[in-house]
């Protein structure tokens, strides 16, 4: 007997405070599975009978709350939010009659080799006023002057959106991290030079986000310029309501900036009018091209 | 005086329980702005002298936790997230030289140009086994063969990632739609043609994910399958498992599914084996055709 079950729901609650929709598992509470314990996306690779004889917990399904059945009702994939993957499809498209679907969606290559570059994540942190947003827009221009799609994320698309519920407490600062980065990882994948730009001051929320991309996906380029220099420029007149102390854990004033110690790209501040974004976005793309991000 | 204050926060919190990050203004708490209350948002457009009288609170912004300015503080662009955007620079790219940036980043009328589509939001409800991943994965397939670029959001690729922190119950179920409508809204910004694949019972949902979204830009497609069809054929077993009482609130048993009244496109059941989803697929590739977003 596999007992599965999950947290008890009454049926049949109102629309308003009983949504629907919920495709897929109960997110992982921790990295290793507990004992007795299999997450639906394991169940997905079971084609045949499970052998499992412990304890399984499926939380949720797509369309469901509670699930509990038994061994014998588990005896072909158990993955319910996979419909359709890995079927054969004979049919016909315009012309082409009795094509064979062995891989069903279109998948991360096919859209490099149709767009004609690799997707990645190229992460631009640095202290405010370091230039991030400048080097980002420079980028996206140089790179569709080339042809090649990017997109940027930055605070005025995500916290004004998909982050809107988010406040500025610590947890919730991280999360919006968090979210930054999984957003990325699913523009990567599909096939876009996705940039964000973000101060981004602790390295392990960075390399969370890192750790989301296949090796050498996720660039990560720091704006290494001097804090005093950021302070000169003062676009916004923030450092100086910083040290005022009208504003509370700036970062680089009363909050610490962790600089990268191994990014892939530092763009350093050698002083002066010539630093152009500009320049800068152009050894950023120089590293692209040596890596081969920009062909398929 | 214009105060600026948020939440109070101890200066120099350990890097663990204090992230710095936060690009940004405070989620509005509603649409219209409180008497008094000016977002930062807002102050982005203000580049003179600021004559708002009354108080102004910002949250916070990035890089930052509390802010406490006097008026005269801000009698320029108060805005902290917006770097770089629209400042004309002049410099060089390649062998152009003394290049005028009017707009700073590439905007989603040029990624459309390079794409040769326009982005837009195609988003798949039905019940669970009426067909929507086939579906979806059909039109990727279709799409891609003509050279254009779709990417799906599906529970794979985001209850896995971006919504692995969301529960079951009511509020997560709801935040899993409102999460997957501002991802999707994202893609369509970049220019690529974004396929949900979600069952989305709730009108109300699916309607908030339509608001965000310009105008035609969010093309709703109903996989009208009877539920007598859709239990038929119960791939998963799912539907057994929910009349016997071992699933409660499955949608079409005993949690409803609200169908649309309005949707661009219904795909109807018209039974047989004859119902290949690429000829449903099809049916999507006219509209889109019709429409214009198969081209820039």
């Amino acid at each position: 007997m596999i007992a599965i079950g999950g947290r008890s729901a009454l049926a049949g609650g109102t629309p308003s405070s009983s949504r629907g929709l919920g495709i897929g598992i109960e997110p992982p509470s921790s990295s290793s599975p507990k004992p007795g314990f299999v997450a639906l996306s394991d169940l997905g690779s079971v084609n045949s009978r499970l052998s499992f004889k412990g304890s399984i917990r499926i939380k949720a399904m797509e369309g469901s709350r509670t699930v509990t059945v038994s061994e014998t009702d588990l005896n072909t994939n158990g993955h319910a939010g996979n419909l359709g993957k890995s079927q054969s499809l004979l049919s016909s498209i315009g012309n082409s009659t009795n094509i064979q679907w062995h891989e069903c969606s279109v998948n991360k290559v096919e859209r490099q080799k149709l767009l004609k570059q690799k997707g990645c994540v190229i992460w631009i942190t640095g202290l405010s006023a370091s230039g991030k947003s400048s080097v980002a827009c420079a980028l996206s221009q140089i790179l569709h002057r080339r042809g090649k799609l990017s997109y940027i994320l930055d605070g005025d698309n995500v916290r004004h959106g998909l982050n809107r519920d988010l406040s500025f407490k610590a947890e919730d600062r991280a999360e919006n991290i968090r979210r930054v980065g999984e957003v990325a990882k699913l523009f990567a994948d599909a096939g876009v030079l996705c940039i964000a730009s973000l101060i981004s001051p602790y390295k392990r929320d960075r390399d969370a986000c890192r750790a989301l991309l296949p090796d050498g996906d996720f660039i990560e380029v720091f704006m290494d310029v001097p804090l005093q220099v950021c302070e000169e420029r003062d676009p916004k007149g923030l450092y100086k309501l910083a040290r005022a102390g009208k504003i509370k854990g700036f970062t680089g004033i009363d909050d610490p900036y962790e600089a990268p110690l191994n990014s892939e790209i530092v763009l350093t501040h050698k002083g002066g009018d010539c630093d152009s974004p500009i320049e800068m976005a152009e050894e950023v793309i120089s590293y692209l091209e040596e890596k081969g991000f920009l062909q398929a």
